[in-house]
């Protein structure tokens, strides 16, 4: 049976969850699952639902517009695949983790293509049959490769862009084309260790673990709202290049498990914050 | 402004979100959380609500039962601190846990009393100013030592009684005077090594990770329902003395972990399953 | 500069080090690493050093026979690709694993051949370059299914087999073929859950966390030395299949961080437990 | 037996591990554990050896001089307990750790002494008949105030001074009478959130993971070797108080933990750096 996701927010006030679930019990709408959370400093109410059954949408909709108050967030959406693309430099292990899963339909998303800033992992995606294109960044300026990759992009109208170990800052401009849209990894522990080469950061600060951190990308380097994070434990006795193959196995599980969460509408964005209902 | 908490366990049916929030609504009460789940295998619905304002709980109970399946299990509490019994043998450093919590105020339980089978832990346990009963098992049957234990208890009529690595196993009979209200910390990652010298058995297994399991007590050896695990990884050149040793860390965290979901009426017991909401 | 693996197992006395690194030293040879453990209960010593330069090792070997107890168990191994072969049946996830390792030279292993007792994953294996045998056990007796399995293992000459989710339980007669040879993922924390389906067992059990053992293959189902464990917490709202499939990540790489010590030489096997020098 | 443990630190040469073990080997001494390490960015070489037997210290101390490089440190100590000072200020989390441990002989240190700039916690300390001293920083300058502190320090003549959540910053002058000598809890996962109410700060960055640090000491606020680092995992639900309060867990045996390295000779300091044997 279809199954419609229901993402609500706006102010708090008594009474909400009573009333949103009023409109899909009058609908005669199964609900197989409620979530809520009111957050403490802006009295914001959060509310994810999946409802069951023969759903009319804008009726539900309708329902939901005339209980809460005006300025609510309300979308529904269908469970089903997003459509996204992918960016890649020359690291391949969460962009073969992301293709492995995709190949046996693990991962509740369609790649539409992968784009490398460099040539390197064209040989890897093809085997999988996903188109590659390959948009260097060579003789021309920032700017100019930002127009190729946007229009590229936009051919596929995706979703949602992940940046599997895309290794060039993003400018704002392209930035705010996908707001809360791109996803990606960096190798740290968040917030420790901003910037590049992390790995090499933390050997030399001589820390015991590391870490990833998956997050949505905003306009402050390394800043935007954080999906996931994992760590492990390293010791004296690894260098810092030892430390970037085994943070490797992080890095590829921290992305595939904060993908997981966007693509099955679990997130909110609030600020620079996330609400996850998992 | 006191807080209730409400627990609903019944057969499942479409609006019960609806119809028990609005309860709570049309009796002007804040929702502080809702958490609901539906059991798979039984089609059991679970809901625990923390409502505040100035509660008349007869009138909500009223109101609950008016609207529920008729064998819908309701129970309103007072978040207050539990009356609880501790048992203990030798080993300390549990009850020193629990001590320390609740001297500071942080165990959200009152220690009535501490009772050991040896009389190791009464020079601690009087530091801290609680009382300390010494029932020895020595020279009398199993019947006569737990008739001594369930009377002396029983003067405290508390709520939950805690076995702080008390290493003598409960009759049958005992056990049944406290459905679900006993807690027991086992030292090993049930359902692995059952039974005595948990670390021992870990250890000539040579296994790579130990673990503590707190658990409800039911009458089949270390097999009631689970609260929670943790683990710790090992190698080979821990004797299983140092095993025991370094999962007293583990042992003493899961247990306070453990009370504070049960003190503060986060879990439902379904079968051999527990139900958490944290 | 070319680096040799020493391993030494010989029951313990004075002066071992001091003896063994003399050969080293009078050699000429830098010593990269030196590890050593003595087993307490068996009182065998076990070393494990890397050293490098111009190395005859026959000489080394001479010389470390003409200082050592009679006993001693003594490898040299030049640090190199091990040969594997694979075996697997329908999940694709850790042969997804270790195919996309080998394909970026990060196995430290050839993989001559898969070999599935279903066809499931020819298509996945073919599309990395990698020879896939199709040997089903259907219409024929275990035995003359091991005799096929075995002829086509001994026609690449593997020093290790990797059951990569191979979902047949060997005979005696095969795993004897390849002592300590056998890697096997099992799909729970060993020794918890023996046997078929270990997510249900544990789904069943109602425990908080669920792991998977990677060890060698011995004659006793599930119970040879173990070389590696890892868990996940989980909680009463995953039904067993959501388990499974949440514990596949951990399966992978448990398996994945076995076989780099494994094919790095970093494991010493004593009755049914493991030395580790990582 | 008496067992010695020898700590050595010099340019890494050929054969010092053959040479070192033979000054063991000569005296007869029973060697339990040697490990070792060559720091790849200035080749330093350390090992950590523990020796049995009827040792005559300066003896192997003259052995060991006439075989190593002129600039060698050597240090050689009896396993015994450690006289230790601890400051504290308000919460009591971290001290409660220390003080039940010391009190059943499990901390491998004798406190000599509690200093507090408040006088919270001199009722716990009292109950475990240790002696504790409120000094206060009011009125006085933050030099009058340290001048005291070190009077009182420097009459128990403590091998190392320990932060257990003082909450005042120590000056450069105080620092530099103990190099190496005092370690702090700092509650949070640095290099994240250094300086004042980091618990705050990971709540405002929105992170997924917090943590706590044990470091010894230096001139650089939050920024001296780390010994140990452990994590937890947080979410949107938490209020930064929660944080804080589930942070102390984590906190009193980060702690507790790297004081068993330190008080057990575990460790050496390399600029800004540990490297420990465990």
């Amino acid at each position: 049976m279809q199954e419609i996701i229901v993402k609500i927010a706006c102010p708090d006030e008594k009474g909400l969850v009573h009333k949103i679930t009023g409109v899909f019990y009058h609908n005669q709408h199964n609900v197989i699952s409620n979530q809520e959370f009111v957050e403490p400093d802006t009295n914001i109410f959060f509310m994810r639902s999946v409802i069951q059954g023969d759903v009319d949408t804008q009726r539900i909709l309708n329902g939901l517009t005339g209980i809460l108050p005006q300025q609510a967030q309300i979308t529904l959406s269908v469970k089903q695949k997003k459509n996204i693309v992918i960016l890649a430099t020359k690291e391949h292990h969460c962009l073969s983790e992301l293709l492995i899963r995709h190949h046996f339909g693990e991962l509740n998303a369609n790649i539409c293509a992968v784009i490398g800033n460099h040539d390197h992992l064209a040989e890897l995606v093809n085997r999988f049959g996903i188109p590659f294109y390959h948009i260097s960044a060579e003789g021309i300026s920032r700017e100019e490769h930002e127009q190729l990759m946007h229009e590229k992009i936009n051919n596929f109208q995706p979703e949602y862009i992940v940046l599997a170990k895309y290794m060039r800052i993003l400018t704002p401009w392209l930035v705010e084309q996908y707001p809360d849209q791109i996803i990606n990894i960096h190798h740290s522990f968040l917030p420790a260790f901003i910037g590049a080469n992390p790995y090499k950061q933390a050997y030399e600060r001589g820390v015991k673990i590391i870490g990833a951190t998956a997050h949505f990308v905003n306009n402050h380097l390394d800043e935007g709202p954080i999906i996931r994070q994992e760590v492990m434990h390293v010791d004296h006795t690894q260098s810092w290049q030892e430390m970037a193959q085994a943070g490797r196995d992080v890095e590829k599980l921290v992305l595939a498990k904060a993908l997981k969460l966007v693509f099955n509408d679990n997130i909110f964005v609030i600020g620079n914050k996330t609400v996850i209902f998992e």
